[in-house]
C-alpha cells in the first residue's frame, strides 16, 4: 500500500487503477502522459464512476488545480451543495446548507432551494473558499452569479441533468474562474467529490 | 406540480423526464411500454444519472418491485453500505454501520470494511430488511454470502468499480433474491438511491 499523510491506497483501489490505465492506455487518453493534477483528477473520477468516457468529458486545467491544492492545503473551507457531494468528502468538513433553506422564502425569491443554500453558505465562509457542485445546476448558476462576491479559489462544477446542466458548465468555463467540470450531461456527487479528493489526496497516488 | 403523501415533482425534475422519454422513446426502449415500477426504476436512475445507456444496463423484476413497494409501505428497515447511499435517500430513515467498524477486527476477519458494516447492520435490523448497495462490491457479495439469515426482501444491488462490481451483481442474479441491480461496471451512490426512490415515490410519477 502506498500512504501518504495517513491515507492508504487500499489494494482493491491499487487493482482498479492498474486496470482503468491500462484501459485509457489502449483507448485514450493515456493518463501517464497528462500532467499530474490533470492526471489525478481524471483517474479518481473514472474510478470513481467506472465511466471511462470522463476521460475525454472533464476539463482541467493544471494551474487551477495547483493552486487550488495550495488553498486546500492552507485550510480553505470547502462549500458542497448537496448532502450526497458532503458524504463522498470523508476526509475533511464541509459547509452544506440546503438542509438550513426556508422553501417559501427562496421561491419567493425566485431562487430553486439549491440556489438559496448558496447564498447561506456564502454568508458563512465569505470569500476564498473551494466550491463543490455535483447536483444542482441552479446552485453553480448562482454562484456565478454571485461571483464577484464568493472569488473562488476552485470551482468543481459537475452537476448533473437534463435541464441545465451543460449549459451552466459552460457558463462556469466562460467565466474565468478556476474550475474543473465537463461537457456533458452526466456528473453526479460522486464523480464532483472523487475530482475534489484527488486534490485533497495529492501524494498518494495509487 | 404533481402531489402525492406530501412529495411534489417540481417543474425542473418534470422537465427532465419530458426530456429522457423523448429520448429513450427514440433510441429505446420506449418507456411508455414498460410494466409501471420497472418504467419508474429506470426513468429515475436516468434523470438522476443523465445516462441513457442505464436504461439497458437495468434489470428489473415487476413483481419483486412490487413486493418492494409494499415492503417499504409496510416499514420495513432500510439498509445501506455507504453513507453517500444514505444521502440519496431524503424521505426515509436509512441505516448504515460503516462508521461503526473496527477496520483492525475487520481486517483479521478477512473482510473490508463495506463488508464488516453489512454484518453489523444485519445484526441492527434482522431478516426481512431492504438493502441498497451503492458503493462497494464486497458488501454486496458478503450480503449474499449471509442471504440465509438476512432473507432480504430487496437487493437494489448497483455497486460500482473495475474490481468485483460486475461479478458481484451477477452472483445477485444468480442468486434468485428479490433484485434490482445492473450488468455494466458502472453504478454508484446516486443510482442506487435513485432505484429506491422510485419505489419510495410511487404514485408521484413526474
Amino acid at each position: 500500500m502506498n500512504s501518504v499523510g495517513g491515507r492508504v491506497a487500499h489494494p482493491i483501489e491499487q487493482h482498479s487503477y492498474a486496470i482503468l490505465r491500462a484501459r485509457l492506455a489502449a483507448a485514450g487518453p493515456d493518463t501517464r502522459h497528462l500532467p499530474p493534477l490533470t492526471r489525478a483528477v481524471i483517474e479518481r473520477v473514472v474510478h470513481a464512476s467506472a465511466d471511462i468516457d470522463y476521460a475525454t468529458d472533464l476539463i482541467c486545467d493544471e494551474d487551477a488545480l495547483r493552486d487550488g491544492v495550495a488553498t486546500l492545503a492552507a485550510g480553505a473551507p470547502v462549500v458542497a451543495d448537496v448532502r450526497m457531494t458532503v458524504a463522498g468528502i470523508t476526509t475533511r468538513d464541509v459547509v452544506c446548507r440546503l438542509a438550513d433553506v426556508d422553501p417559501v422564502a427562496a421561491t419567493s425569491d425566485g431562487l430553486t432551494r439549491s440556489a438559496a443554500a448558496v447564498e447561506l453558505a456564502l454568508d458563512e465562509v465569505g470569500p476564498g473558499a473551494v466550491w463543490v457542485i455535483g447536483c444542482a445546476p441552479t446552485a453553480l448558476a448562482h454562484l456565478l452569479a454571485l461571483a464577484d462576491v464568493a472569488r473562488p479559489a476552485l470551482v468543481v462544477g459537475m452537476p448533473v441533468g437534463f435541464v441545465g446542466a451543460v449549459e451552466a458548465k459552460e457558463a462556469l468555463r466562460a467565466s474565468g474562474l478556476p474550475a474543473v467540470s465537463n461537457r456533458s450531461e452526466k456528473g453526479g456527487a460522486a464523480v464532483a467529490a472523487a475530482a475534489l479528493n484527488a486534490l485533497l489526496y495529492e501524494g498518494v497516488r495509487p
